[in-house]
């Protein structure tokens, strides 16, 4: 689907952005259209004025992006079909001219700041931070020379002709984005034996027991989670939505009976889609293994053994 | 089918025991042929010679009789198809005319005196216990004078024309025998909402993880455990096989389910059946009633809600 | 310990946030310090600066503020003594002599847009907004004229002679944003029978089977949990760092008992703090129970029962 | 304490017996007093009028010795201080003279016979098995000529002077009988680091829940089961005992802990001992192997750190 150069996607701006990198490995067809916010960018795809939106959806740094995740559950049903994890690659950008030791000011989104927060400090010591609204904006505001440098993303740095006067400045090297590309309900991506399936689940109570009661549906059929976060269901205190990460396909019979599973026990559940896991172009990723008597063909087997139960025939 | 007057009983003899006593609970036609010994009861099923078997599988004073477990899962596969229960309801017996403070012996199976071994010591001191082979063989030994009575069975006592001296005389007033009538296998009887399946589920550890895991499969679907029993597999130290049974039928979703489960992740199972529970007459027995969501309706709806998964239509 | 006058505190500044509001209900002193940032306040903290620092842990719309998260376990450790919740208690607030009909535009920081943001398309369709990087920043564009109104806290807008032109403004009039007040470590705040412990607990793996172990360790316990994220350890990948908020305090046994197992299971463990729940004025909190067995003086029964066995006293 | 000469010991009689074969193994002084049940043994104890009573515990082909079981719960405390394991031996026996294609009649006790079932079958297709009250008593008949030979233990052919004429006769050839040595409560035996814990459990209910929870309190501590038998506890329906043997010995941390949980959470709890696990002589055991984190060491290390927690000094 992402081939398709008639796929009018939307992202969240400005351009210059992170966001806007991502988006580029997901299609490079002209026209894609930065809005202003996540839930503007979801609209988009609920209306149909988009076919699908690039949203981020967490950092490995500032961690879930509230707004992605209150925005996917709240409305209409929406499906994640990729993801696109990126490293959070930020350069020190200037305009031509300027070196390091000059830099006296450094425009910066706030959280770019801070996880540059030990570069700066030990590069530019004397330079004050001014805080702007969004990593696209500092290098606005290097390019215009309000400041003499920003802390910004590569592609934001080309967008304004800015020089490169550090790169790789984040404090944490391996630190990453992730962005979902969120379409309208359908089929999910085929199967590709390295796939995630992300969940909404609402528990009612606040306890551990209710927790342990998902966590053992999906465990009792071997599905590995790779990422949990409780959120208040906005519903009232005492009720809780938990979104989660599972390793799996929908398709796949030991996934499909853990979703029923949680689907009779939990309060609520809402599928979030089933999508091939993200993987690094040249990277080492290993297959994924799936434990004995949990294949869909342990899973065929037992139900040919059950129905020769059900009918008078035991092997 | 136990109404069938044509059906050929074997149970464990001989006659005038509380297996013959248990039997007629299933048919009172005449002609049921007492055997020697479980294995020959099961055999003769096994072989064809007889229809079904009414052997006892546990006793609440004695235990499991661990002959009948070992004979039901060695061999082609056998299946119970009904439980009964019936009261340990010990009497001491004589020949007319002797009264109990004239009794100086008494015949009885040493599991039967050992039963009754407080109410001796306080109503006849003074006698003594003389060890029998079967409590038919108690009520005979009174009836020709051999000794001045017998612990038996009441039906035992009838059938040596033998008169009670005293009823209900075992210690604990509760203690009853659970027997089994077992037959070829079939289709298993239909679903009462009552019901009981037995398993034989072996482990390859005798860790507790791995009973955990046993229990778990069941526990996740809501299948509960009326008795559990562990016994070496006798194919080598380490490898044991646990007799389980749980409460409801074959038939239903969870139990399927719970039993697709153990077919994947034992090292063996073997399943030895469903049948109604044991009523008692008269009894003031409650329905037993299936947790929320794992009931046949919920699994239905939960598998409905997956295929619309799949298939792109959320709901 | 907050009552004390000479208590040097810093909280996330800028003045007129709700950080100041919060910091208020904690202590009415004069002269508390506004920092630029999380990071700041706590190595003020660690640094001796100051006492405690008072900053946001998680917004019930926004979610976990990570920069907390992460800053609270990078460094030597820091412990939380107190909590303070309070609601999201938005307004729109402008010059004297602006009324609603007349705003065009409106300051915000764009968390606080995003939360209000079904009430701007309702109220004011036509107003533009306006990105500022904190809700103090919005509440002194709309006092020096850049713009008709802004949205802030009514901290803010008292602070800057501001008319609230509508109140509780939020789309979820539940929202709250729970702040902790963070000191050097020392000696917990006694128990009060309803208390919070935080931990940070490492696991190896993401698999479900090792998140398992770490809740079973406190559902064992009887320990519930009212809040989980999960975040990359930043470490490298495959090793996650999970923050849990639990029900009881490290002064009570059953508690103490869990924080030995999850210290002896996890690969590391930082114990954050043991506080009391904040409780809302005139609210009808009901006080926590305790499941039959796990009451301090249960185990202190079950510790010299123990005992007793190992001197060869049975009881 | 078992080598002590003046030690007065009953076990299960009659002389000749698999019982006697046992305790020989534990001590060969004369003047060990045959008894005629087990209650009587464990009375003996009971009221001081011998020290310690062997008795059977399980077979490997018959089970549990369920009045074993009841009589160490129903009474005063005792408690198992040593287990002895001895292979389930059978010899067919006879009169000097006598050879195998001359016998004609075999007495056996019923369980003696259907472990030999299979053999007997091979070798004296045409001899008619003779039931009498014990293993002993067998090799008496055969000894006065009542039958031709006798299916006995090795010791009980030897006692009445008979000829082997064959050897391990049983059908399984691993079958062994598990033997303990009880005496009244006192300090348990020294630890060895492979050791038995016996216990009697009782859960309220028949539910696989309350079984979980059992199972959950040892596996938390790592604390392995090998072996589980539930019983009616004859204090009416719905109520179960369950007897479990745990690795590990009441002084070691872990199992204090698992103890102490269960103290906590059963309706019930029997310690009925800690001893050393039956090594076979010139055997290839192992030693077992505690899970890291769950030495006494890790276990010592855990309690101190929370004591630092308590103090306001964390690490």
């Amino acid at each position: 689907m992402p081939a398709n150069p008639a796929t009018r996607y939307v992202y969240l701006g400005p351009e210059g952005t992170f966001s806007e990198q991502a988006l580029r490995l997901v299609s490079d067809a002209p026209g894609h259209r930065p809005v202003r916010s996540v839930p503007e960018a979801l609209e988009a795809v609920r209306a149909g004025t988009a076919d699908a939106a690039l949203v981020p959806l967490e950092n490995s740094v500032g961690g879930a992006v509230g707004v992605t995740l209150d925005e996917m559950i709240d409305g209409d049903p929406l499906m994640i079909v990729r993801e696109v994890v990126i490293p959070v690659d930020f350069v020190l950008a200037a305009r031509p001219g300027i070196d390091l030791a000059a830099v006296r000011s450094v425009a910066a989104h706030p959280q770019a700041s801070t996880q540059c927060r030990g570069w700066l400090r030990r590069h530019v010591p004397e330079a004050v931070v001014i805080d702007v609204l969004s990593n696209g904006a500092a290098a606005q505001a290097a390019a215009k020379g309000e400041q003499d440098a920003a802390i910004c993303a590569p592609i934001g740095a080309d967008g304004q002709s800015l020089v490169r006067l550090a790169e790789r400045i984040a404090d944490h090297p391996d630190a990453v984005t992730r962005f979902v590309l969120v379409s309208r309900p359908g089929p999910p991506p085929a199967p590709t034996g390295d796939d995630v399936t992300s969940l909404a689940v609402y528990i009612s109570h606040d306890r551990v027991g209710a927790l342990l009661s998902v966590l053992t549906e999906l465990a009792v059929r071997g599905v590995n989670l790779s990422r949990i976060e409780s959120r208040p269901s906005g519903e009232g205190l005492g009720r809780y939505v938990f979104f989660l990460d599972c390793a799996g396909h929908v398709g796949e019979a030991r996934l499909g009976e853990a979703l029923q599973g949680l689907r009779r026990v939990c309060a609520d559940l809402r599928f979030l889609g089933s999508y091939p896991r993200h993987r690094w172009a040249g990277g080492d990723d290993t297959e994924p293994v799936v434990a004995p008597g949990l294949t869909d063909a342990d899973y065929a087997e037992a139900a040919r053994w059950l129905e020769g139960l059900r009918a008078g025939r035991p092997d």
